[in-house]
């Protein structure tokens, strides 16, 4: 559900096609909550049918057309009603430590790909936040210049220091699991210190 | 598909009954990765049918039987193969920091009760991976007595320091989301200073 919620949010912003909503999306809440174009297109027909957000045909060009949604008065109101309900904290399902568990199974040398890989990840996506993070900032996204010219101004700091305080929140988490990759390797190191051998610690057996 | 992976390295601790298991699952890979137990049992048939594990019936008190499962030479095999494999990232999916992106549409005692229950949470998840590590470094766990009393010794240190390592991960996450939460509940309070409404800080339009 949370999708829906997301795409109200952005379509808040001001009437914008379907195309321009994904776009969007994808500079924006994509860094916390991964879907599909698919899955958006999807949400998009229900909410129209549900009608939370309605289509006007807009011209596009000399002949051409195009449909922009906006949001209806019961879509600003779900909107609402879901930024009042705390939110329930989502299931912990992380592969990377499933596996980790159980790296005795692995050899040592696999052990340190798995923490490089994962140190990897997450650099990159630190360095991407925290460009974001400077983008919003600055106030200098398209999305936000479109938000804040709608909104008065006494609601300006809030939205744009809600947003940074969310990026910068996962800019920690990236340099937690940064670290926690960098521990790994260490570990590995204490764990192999002195042993030659690239063989799996322990040989999984009936 | 990790679930499959999670319980081939449960059973590897040594042939257990699905009501084992899943008592097993819950109090270790639940930490890390959420399952329902109907869940855990389609795939226990799923892993039987497939050669993966297999049962054997053994007494149960004087007249009942019970079926334990044991891993087979090709459960054993795909279970080294999946950790051997580098893990792809997850999609990251947190409803919390979504909402936490448009907390303007919600009023600032929403905000904080928002934060208030991000940072209870993981003051919760916390304390149970602490109290988690302090059993594993003790390898007190049942389950982890269980692996060691199988396993060479010459594996026992690398056994308990992985999963140690894992949930000391956890532990320095959830810290991370406290920290957030704090910073939260203070970037409320500067915005909220001297305003006593308690409205929504924008209200959605279309």
């Amino acid at each position: 559900m949370t999708l829906r919620y997301a795409l109200l949010a952005l379509i808040e912003a001001g009437p914008m096609t379907g195309y321009e909503l994904a776009k969007w999306f994808d500079q924006s809440v994509a860094y916390v909550w991964h879907a599909q174009h698919s899955q958006i297109y999807t949400e998009l027909r229900r909410l129209e049918a549900e009608g939370m957000i309605e289509a006007e045909t807009l011209p596009r060009g000399e002949k051409a057309t195009k449909r922009a949604y906006a949001l209806t008065p019961a879509g600003c109101k779900q909107l609402q009603q879901w930024v009042s309900q705390v939110e329930a904290p989502p299931a912990l399902r992380d592969p990377a430590y499933v596996k980790a568990t159980y790296f005795e199974y692995g050899s040592y040398r696999e052990a340190r790909a798995q923490f490089r890989a994962h140190r990897k990840h997450y650099e990159a996506l630190r360095d991407h936040y925290e460009e974001h993070v400077e983008q919003l900032e600055q106030r200098a996204t398209a999305l936000l210049k479109r938000r804040l010219a709608k909104s008065p101004a006494s609601s300006h700091d809030a939205i744009v220091a809600y947003k940074a305080h969310a990026y910068r929140g996962l800019i920690e988490r990236a340099k937690s699991e940064i670290a926690w990759a960098e521990r790994g390797l260490e570990l590995v190191d204490r764990l192999a210190a002195g042993q030659g051998v690239d063989e799996p610690v322990l040989d999984p057996s009936p």
